[in-house]
C-alpha cells in the first residue's frame, strides 16, 4: 500500500475554503493531515469531546482551530465531515443543523450508510447537501496521534449520495477524497450496506466471536492459545482488536444486512460441521477447493499483496 | 519472521546419518532444504507419488535419491518423516513398516497428533520409535518449488511422543528441529489437538465458510466482494486459500476437538446475533472490549509483528 504523492490524481487544490472535522480520532486526524499535506482546503476547524484531544490536534497541526461544541466548528465551514462513531451522528446533526452556512455540504466517514441518511437528513436545513462517504481504510490504532496523511492512498472511498443530490456537491466531495489519494465508487446506500456486511461487518463479528470463545476455554490455557496463534488465530486477534465503540455502532446501524449474512453463514457452517461429524471428506474437499479460487482474484484486484513465498505465515 | 542462521541454537550436526522424507510438498521440501543447508543429516532420501515431483526435488537438490515406493525410501533411514496429508498415513505406515531398519525413528509433520499415533503405531515393528511432530508453519503455496530452508526458523515445533517413548529418540528429533531454527514444545497428543483446534483448525473452517458464503450471494456481486475486501474479508481469503486436501484431512482427523470448539463458537455467535437483533449495545461493547486485550498479548508473545501505525489495513 506504500505510495507517494505521485499516485494522486490531479485535483484543483484547494477544493474547499474551510473544512470542519467533527471527531479527531484516527479517521478525522488522518483526513486533516491529508488536507494539510496536499493543500485541499485553506482552513481546517476541528471539534472533539475533550479539550486534551483538541490541544493535541492543534499541536499536531492538522487543525487550525478547535471547539468542544460542534456548532462552533461548523459556522464558517463549506464542508463538514463527521468522523465520530455512528451512534453520535443524530445528536451531532441536531447540534450543527441550525449553525450550518447556506450552501454547506455535510459528509461523514461512517461504515454504514443508510443509517447516516436516516439520522442526519431530518436535521439539515434546506440548501445544505448531504453526501455520505465511507473511506474503506483504517488501522488497529485509535486517537489523533494514530492518524497519518497517507492512510487513504489507493484505498476505496464509497460515496452514497441520496437520490436527487446536487451533482456539484458530490463532485466536490469526490475531489477531496481523490486529493487524499483514494479511488472513488458511487453506490446506493442500501447496496453499500449489503456489500460491506459481507466484506467487513460479518468478518469482524466472526473474528470477535472466535477470540472470545478462545478466551473462555478451560481445555487450553490462554497462554497456549497465544503461543500457538500463528496457526491462523493470529489474524483474527488483529481484526478483533478494532475499536469497540465504532464496531458496536456498525452492528447497531446495519442490523438488517448483518443478520441476513449471519444467517447464511450459520447455515453454511452447520453444513460443514455436519460433514465433519459424518466424515464426508468429499464434501469438505469440494468446498475448500471452491473457496481457494477467490484468493487469486483478490490478489489480481490489488486488494492484497501476493504473499511472498519466502515468508512463513501459518500452519495447521 | 526474517532471521538468519545466527538464530539457530547450536546442535551437533549431522544429527542423523540418513533421513527419509515421505512427501515432497511445501513442508517436506522445506525440511529437506533446511537439512541440506545446515548439514543436519549426511543423506536425504525422498518419496513422492509421481516421478515429476521426484525429478524436481532431485534437481532442486534437497534430496539425494528419490523413489515412488516409500518402502524403498526408508530402508537405510535412521529417521523417517512423513510429510503428506494425514489421510495417507495409514497406508504409508503399512508400506514402510516391514522395510524399517531396527532402531529407526518414525516422525511426521501433521497438524493433528492423536490420529497419527492411532494410524501409525499398529504398523511399526518393535524397536522402532514413533515421535510425532507438528511444525506450526506454512504458507499459502504448495509443491516442492514452494519450499524454503528458513520456513521453520523461530516457529514452534510441537512434539507429542506417546507415553514410554525412548527419551534418546525424542532428543534426536528435537535436535533436528532445533537445527531448523524451531522452538520446541512437548505436549500430550490429545492436548495438542484441543489447543490447535482453537488456534488453527476452527479459524480455518470459519474462514473457508465465510468465503463460501460470500461467493453464493446474489445481493453483492463477486466482483464487489473482491473489490472491497480490504474491510476484513481479505484476511479470510488468504486463510481459505490453504491446501484443500490437507485441510480435509485435518478436520477428519481432529473431529472431536473441532466439533467441541465449533459448538461453543456457534453459541457465542448466536448470543451476539441476538444482541444485534435486540439492539443491545452494552453487551456488544463489553464483548468487543474484552477481546481487544488478547491482541496485545499475542504481540508480546512475538507471534505477531505490532502493526506499523503508518500502514493502512482495513476499515469498517
Amino acid at each position: 500500500m506504500a505510495a507517494g504523492i505521485s499516485h494522486h490524481p490531479a485535483v484543483d487544490a484547494p477544493v474547499f475554503d474551510t473544512v470542519a472535522l467533527i471527531g479527531l480520532g484516527l479517521i478525522g486526524s488522518s483526513l486533516g493531515r491529508a488536507i494539510k499535506k496536499w493543500g485541499l482546503a485553506r482552513k481546517v476547524v476541528g471539534s472533539a469531546r475533550t479539550q486534551p484531544t483538541i490541544d493535541t490536534s492543534l499541536k499536531l497541526g492538522f487543525i487550525d482551530e478547535g471547539y468542544i461544541d460542534p456548532a462552533d466548528a461548523v459556522r464558517e465551514a463549506d464542508l463538514v465531515v463527521i468522523c465520530t462513531p455512528m451512534g453520535a451522528y443524530k445528536a451531532i446533526g441536531e447540534a450543527i443543523g441550525p449553525a450550518l452556512k447556506p450552501g454547506a455540504i455535510v459528509s461523514d466517514t461512517g461504515s454504514t450508510k443508510a443509517s447516516v441518511i436516516a439520522d442526519l437528513s431530518p436535521s439539515l436545513p434546506a440548501g445544505v447537501a448531504l453526501v455520505p462517504a465511507h473511506p474503506v481504510a483504517g488501522t488497529e490504532h485509535s486517537g489523533p496521534e494514530a492518524g497519518f496523511a497517507e492512510l487513504y492512498i489507493d484505498r476505496w472511498c464509497i460515496l452514497t449520495p441520496p437520490e436527487g443530490s446536487d451533482p456539484a456537491a458530490v463532485a466536490k466531495v469526490e475531489a477531496l477524497w481523490k486529493g487524499c489519494g483514494s479511488n472513488i465508487e458511487i453506490m446506493e446506500a442500501g447496496h453499500h450496506d449489503r456489500v460491506l456486511a459481507v466484506t467487513s461487518h460479518v468478518p469482524h463479528l466472526i473474528a470477535y466471536t472466535i477470540v472470545g470463545t478462545a478466551q473462555d476455554l478451560e481445555t487450553a490455557s490462554a497462554q497456549e492459545v497465544i503461543k500457538f496463534s500463528a496457526g491462523g488465530f493470529r489474524d483474527f486477534t488483529r481484526i478483533a482488536a478494532s475499536d469497540p465503540t465504532m464496531w458496536r455502532d456498525v452492528f447497531l446501524h446495519n442490523r438488517g444486512a448483518v443478520l441476513e449474512i449471519l444467517q447464511r453463514f450459520s447455515e453454511d457452517l452447520t453444513a460443514l460441521q455436519r460433514a465433519i461429524r459424518w466424515g464426508d471428506g468429499e464434501q469438505l474437499h469440494a468446498f475448500f477447493t471452491r473457496t481457494r479460487g477467490i484468493r487469486r482474484k483478490v490478489i489480481d484486484a490489488r486488494q492484497a499483496q501476493p504473499e511472498t513465498p519466502k515468508k512463513a505465515t501459518e500452519g495447521g
